[in-house]
């Protein structure tokens, strides 16, 4: 759990500062077994492509004069050159013209909520959602609204539909091909955009990739430029976060106005992040995913068999076929924010599920990430976390 | 100037999108002597010391980890304490939770923007001013009024105001002692909050240093935390623009709200950034702004000597004590965005001026930089500027 990510779900479940604070020492300690943070597990970095690519990057006066100075909005050529090929790869027919580059796909939500949404809009999302596509686009002040529900006509028609196809945060599961058709037919219907957040698509440890739904909209429109899909992908997931590096794909009239907005927001994307992220994509991306594959699907195993060995009668979980999280519902009405503190002076540490609801519901949820655990660290949270559930049931039972 | 810079003045000027692309190609040959982009010599970049930097972030697998995980919001903290103790010998006394750490001071202007302004909110800006402000703040929808107007009470009252007072971008001049503790008074009449836009300041060839908006309200105050100011700070024309990494310093309760929302913006800026920078800074900055400071003076004493030299009747030009910019005014009515396509062709290249007033006035105005040619290069491209406004400013004559 990063601070920023633990401070944002303290906030969704409405705790004090002062138990923010408390709470944040207590997370921060070694001993603590955590499946809270959604993100990667740093010894899975390719620290020596990195080296290598800062080397380049500053090796000669004129590439590390490029590296530091000013660049264009839209992003480094051969790394949106290296995106689009990427996105052919996805079955998206995608040139450079259609990639912008983004400060990190957090940025991609933002700017997207900036072009898209006006005070009032609606938006589509799942329930649960991503806290962070919450967080971006409420700052645009939409109403949300639940997909798949039946929509008005007219005015309430949605101007955007936010989706995570594949293994979703934070409930790991990921949409059948005709949930993806039906979204899309769904955008049509009202005109809206669909946000496709692609953060985790790369992770699949089972089954057969499903075609994205930028790629079913190319393949019924004919052409990428009539698609009403915007495409957001990462590379935090894949080769490191701490670099802010992510992209937006779509149709280029869309991504031409993206780029003036992206203009007045940061400028640009370090020119540097860039060429360094290009060398590692371009030398490694295949080779890395492979590996960090390898070691998440290890540890979903071990946190699933954890599970089914320990767990506590009226407990039920999802079985992810990929990404970092499994989505637990408690027995008996337990509420997670209430274990979660239990938890952690435990030693235990998840994501209580009500932060991801943005109606207030969903407090009998919570979020587990097997991405920054080992096997063995896996095997005893997820004891400890099922005994402390077993006892708060039948506390619960017994005060009843 | 950049690609970005060029297009944002052609749309400004109204070119078609034939237009933007036949200039970019003019703009883009080595023979042009560009007067436009408002960007550092990169020849001055210490490419050492960021060797270094980077050696260092990458050297151990620990560090290097850090370096490219996900951090927190408000930034790296030994940077945040850099910038607090430069804050501070600038006569803020700011302690690590007075600064917030942006991506680009781009993006601190973003996100005040977003924290202050609603739909008809007014912001108050000198005329003419720099135009990220005015496209950063443009999104949200506000209503422009100039500085030093008489205001009106109640709705119309001023949210923000926005100034930049050392060798504002674009005339180059700075605002007096006075001009500074009256923008100060007219916020605090108004319950606003000032914006002061440090980009350049820095950059001082001559005379004393003027004392920041910041310092002066904090000296009134009592306490920074009582202040009304936030101070946008940026390393792009000190260490390298091309890193990203700028800062917004002030009152604790808004660098909070502020930080909330960076969050949802970018998550944070890149660590490794972040650590680069506060190598850099920490091991030479003083130098660095020494080194470049004598160099850049160098080259305004060569523009102004050359103005002087060559000087059409009827031209007037401002003479800074410091940043990038020199702004002329040009005789006999001369449309600057006219004469920059003439002057492009004589391979001379800068920014009309009307591309920096929110109104469309201006438009006898243009804004050269000194920062980007060598002396030898100056006298060359001013003597031809002066020439081609000579011929303009005769045929105008010969036509009336």
């Amino acid at each position: 759990m990063t601070p920023a990510d633990f401070r944002l779900s303290a906030r969704a479940l409405a705790l004090k500062a002062s138990e923010i604070r408390e709470l944040l020492k207590l997370v921060g300690k070694p001993s603590m077994i955590s499946f809270a943070g959604g993100i990667p597990d740093p010894a899975l970095f390719n620290l020596g492509l990195f080296q290598a690519a800062c080397h380049e990057a500053f090796g000669g006066p004129q590439v590390a004069r490029e590296a530091l100075q000013y660049s264009t909005t839209e992003g480094y050529l051969p790394l949106r050159q290296w995106i689009a090929s990427h996105m052919q790869s996805l079955g998206v027919p995608a040139g450079a013209d259609n990639v912008l580059v983004t400060t990190g796909s957090q940025q991609a939500l933002d700017l997207i909520g900036k072009l898209l949404i006006d005070p009032g809009s609606t938006v589509l999302t799942a329930r649960p959602t991503y806290l962070g596509a919450l967080q971006s686009f409420s700052a645009y002040q939409p109403r949300f609204a639940q997909l798949d529900a039946p929509q008005a006509a007219g005015d309430d028609a949605p101007r955007l539909v936010y989706v995570m196809p594949d293994f979703a945060n934070p409930t790991g599961q990921s949409m059948s091909r005709a949930a993806r058709s039906r979204a899309l037919d769904q955008a049509q219907l009202a005109n809206a955009v669909i946000v496709e957040d692609a953060a985790y698509t790369a992770l699949r440890y089972d089954g057969e990739p499903l075609p994205s739904i930028a790629a079913l909209d190319a393949a019924a429109t004919g052409s990428i430029e009539a698609t009403r899909t915007l495409y957001c992908g990462s590379f935090s997931k894949t080769l490191a976060p701490g670099m802010r590096v992510g992209w937006i794909c779509g149709p280029t009239a869309l991504i031409r106005k993206l780029t003036m907005l992206k203009q007045g927001a940061d400028l640009h994307t370090a020119t540097v992040n860039q060429m360094v992220i290009h060398h590692v994509a371009a030398a490694g991306f295949d080779d890395q995913v492979q590996r960090i594959r390898a070691v998440y699907r290890s540890r979903r195993d071990a946190m699933l068999a954890a599970l089914t060995r320990y767990a506590v009668p009226g407990m039920s979980w999802s079985r992810p076929e990929g990404g970092m999280f499994i989505w637990l519902e408690l027995p008996g009405h337990i509420d997670a924010a209430q274990l979660l503190q239990r938890a952690i002076r435990a030693d235990v540490a998840f994501v209580p599920g009500g932060a991801f609801f943005p109606d207030g519901t969903g407090r009998n949820t919570l979020r587990l990430s097997f991405a920054l655990c080992d096997e063995a660290r896996i095997e005893v949270g997820i004891f400890k976390l099922c005994e402390l559930i077993g006892h708060t049931a039948m506390a619960k039972a017994a005060n009843a």
